[in-house]
């Protein structure tokens, strides 16, 4: 028995199974069993009332394997659906997807500049309602709003370590102001490890379930992925791959380090040495005068286009900070020992055809464990949308993994009922 | 019930069991159910048969709580031990430890030096005997011996990614040549992912169960704990701290790349700026030409001699070196979000007093989520000894918890007993 005999199954027991059939696509009671460690009638129990809530369906059956045929069940892909907000200054990006993570909906619009946060908040609230609407999905299906952002949210929801354009959202009640406008549960987290996650729910990745996705959108970071699992460390901030040190006497950061990865190979760094370029920034189309920072990303852009129609001094910019973020990639690729990495972000959206080989070369050549196995590299195919879909995919997660201490996923689920069976995934 | 009705229990539970007393100290069968999940008949069973093997004592009852007092179990401590042993080109130590992970025989000799290792295992075959003899060991009580080394040991049991000096070690089969001298089962693994598990056994990282042990030997690394559990990445390579880059245009270093934090800062580097300087070499004391591998530890303790006594050249060297492993360092706590630190290895048993607080100055400093937490770093009380005491956890471990996958820890032990209980302990 997974329980006292007869007891009503945990509610942990509900989402340890809906997540089990997520991630199979399809699978019979008795793959259930298996999977899960749960009996047989603890099965029969939750899969009853989730199909009874709409969010599982049952779907033929699976060849005969000698005994009757097993009926096989599937997630019911449109009965839930989650909003998922990736918040920049440069841009604010908004997808809807379905209980299956797979997105149904998406739309861009500005981003937060230096307008107040109160301003941005009901602007976001409308920006929702225009994406729910368009995609014709009724509001009581939608299980939440996940919304990411650069740096880490903190316990009590306010933004913290953001970098200087966003020092304005410190101290702001976000969740609590997210809520009032949009009348959806809200779970924030940061967009680096929401980027990985997305990449791990839109399978870029190649199945691997341990990976590190390097994110690059204004500023640098990595998400990590080990067993399936964000991995998030002590406060939510592991991955900081931006202030790894590159130049112990290099120039300061806005960290207040030095010779940080993204003070010296940044956007922003590329866009000020091409600034600073009077003939690039010409033959680029940038604009005159210092860089507000909603224009960066936009020119960053623009000298990514100069360098792949041709002009070797944007070239050469870009090659260079793609070799610093490749330096890097192989610093977090040795301290993690990881075959997998995924080059993500709105950035990387634009300029990863240039990166990719360049990251990839370093680590065939440099990467410590290279004569033990290799470190692939991948460019995503959804790397402007990976930390939205991330962040709806934190919304399904609170549905199929109940959230516990903040935003931390439990430690072992197994803690959360000491007499019940195991669960299958690991936790950190 | 933990599985069928009236089976047998697995060895894992055996284990499993085993584990929690260990980590508990003192236990009730009621806690064990509590702390395991198993049935209280499983426990019971499972309680039995360790009695009888004397692996496990009843010692006394537990304070009343109302009902009756609980029989408390702990670990018969003297009846099972473990050698471990850390082979080092500077040095050999050997540790003999009792069931609880406790040092109750050491001794150091010299190291590998350019030795044949056919001659370096009928040594350290004759320097086991002398260990177990000198302590009044039985030795149908050692279970093991666990033995560590510069870089991972591969599943084919032979050493890569070694540093220059111990080459003639790649392809030699040293579990089988161990085991065939010693007669003892031979568990290998890489000396700071040891140096990791050895401090989580002796308790000096107070407690904590996250955390990076920073080492320092002849080489640079780092052993990774994460819940209590060695993190190992994907090829028991994890932690290569050493082969941080702190400078893109850095002097090319022996694995290939360049400015690696052990090509600027380890004992070698130290060793080889003190000969540089003609009246430092002297004021310290330090032997005329090219220093020898074997000498080079020797060497690196006579320059922190003549810092410790106010060679200002020496200190400024030693600073130096420490201020690059605390940018390595600190690399580790952004990526891994960390809050604890151990600096731990042969080269801080001896420095340790001249890095710790440049250490914890940098992490003070610049530690990326600051505003978050502080990170404490300590220096261990067992810098010198932690690699050999872990090689003797790893066997100690291995009765424990039954290894898999060669040297890796199981990633879930549940999935080893699919119908079984949830096991406390994650593994990676």
């Amino acid at each position: 028995m997974s329980g006292p005999a007869g007891a009503t199954p945990h509610a942990s027991s509900r989402a340890a199974i809906l997540d089990v059939i997520r991630a199979a696509g399809t699978i019979s009671r008795v793959g259930l069993v298996h999977a899960t460690g749960f009996t047989g009638a603890t099965i029969s129990t939750v899969v009853r009332r989730l199909i009874d809530d709409g969010l599982v369906l049952e779907t033929g059956r699976a060849e005969s394997t000698g005994g009757k045929r097993r009926v096989l069940l599937q997630l019911n892909q449109s009965s839930r659906f989650a909003v998922g907000v990736h918040l920049d200054h440069a841009g604010i990006t908004y997808v809807l997807t379905n209980l299956g993570g797979s997105v149904v909906a998406r739309m861009s619009r500005a981003g937060v500049g230096t307008d107040d946060p109160p301003v941005i908040v009901a602007r976001m609230a409308t920006e929702v309602d225009a994406l729910i609407d368009g995609a014709g999905v009724d509001r009581s299906r939608i299980l939440g709003l996940g919304l990411v952002a650069p740096g880490p949210m903190d316990q009590t929801s306010s933004m913290r370590l953001v970098p200087p354009a966003m020092r304005h959202w410190e101290d702001f009640p976000l969740e609590r102001e997210l809520l009032a406008a949009t009348h959806l549960p809200v779970v924030l987290d940061n967009d680096a490890t929401a980027a990985a996650l997305g990449e791990h729910w839109s399978g870029d990745v190649g199945g691997a379930s341990t990976f590190a996705a390097v994110y690059m959108g204004t500023g640098i970071g990595a998400g990590l992925m080990v067993n399936g699992i964000t991995y998030r460390g002590a406060s939510g901030n592991a991955g900081e791959i931006g202030h790894i040190c590159l130049d112990i006497e290099g120039p300061e950061c806005w960290c207040g380090a030095r010779g940080c990865t993204e003070a010296l190979a940044g956007p922003a760094a590329v866009v000020a040495a091409a600034r600073a370029d009077s003939a690039l920034a010409r033959a680029a189309g940038l604009t005159r005068g210092p860089a507000q920072t909603p224009r960066r990303l936009a020119d960053f852009a623009a000298v990514t286009r100069a360098a792949l129609r041709g002009e070797a001094a944007a070239r050469a910019l870009l090659e260079r900070s793609a070799r610093h973020l490749a330096v890097a990639a192989r610093t977090l690729a040795n301290v993690m020992d990881l075959d997998h990495l995924v080059l993500t972000g709105p950035s990387l959206a634009i300029a990863g055809s240039i990166y990719l080989p360049v990251v990839q070369e370093e680590l065939d050549r440099a990467f410590f464990s290279r004569n033990t196995h290799s470190v692939s590299v991948r460019l995503s195919r959804s790397a402007s949308t990976a930390p939205a879909i991330g962040a709806a995919a934190l919304v399904l997660q609170s549905e199929l993994v109940p959230l516990r201490e903040g935003l931390r996923l439990p430690d072992n689920l197994a803690d959360a009922e000491p007499s019940g069976p195991p669960v299958v995934r690991q936790a950190y």
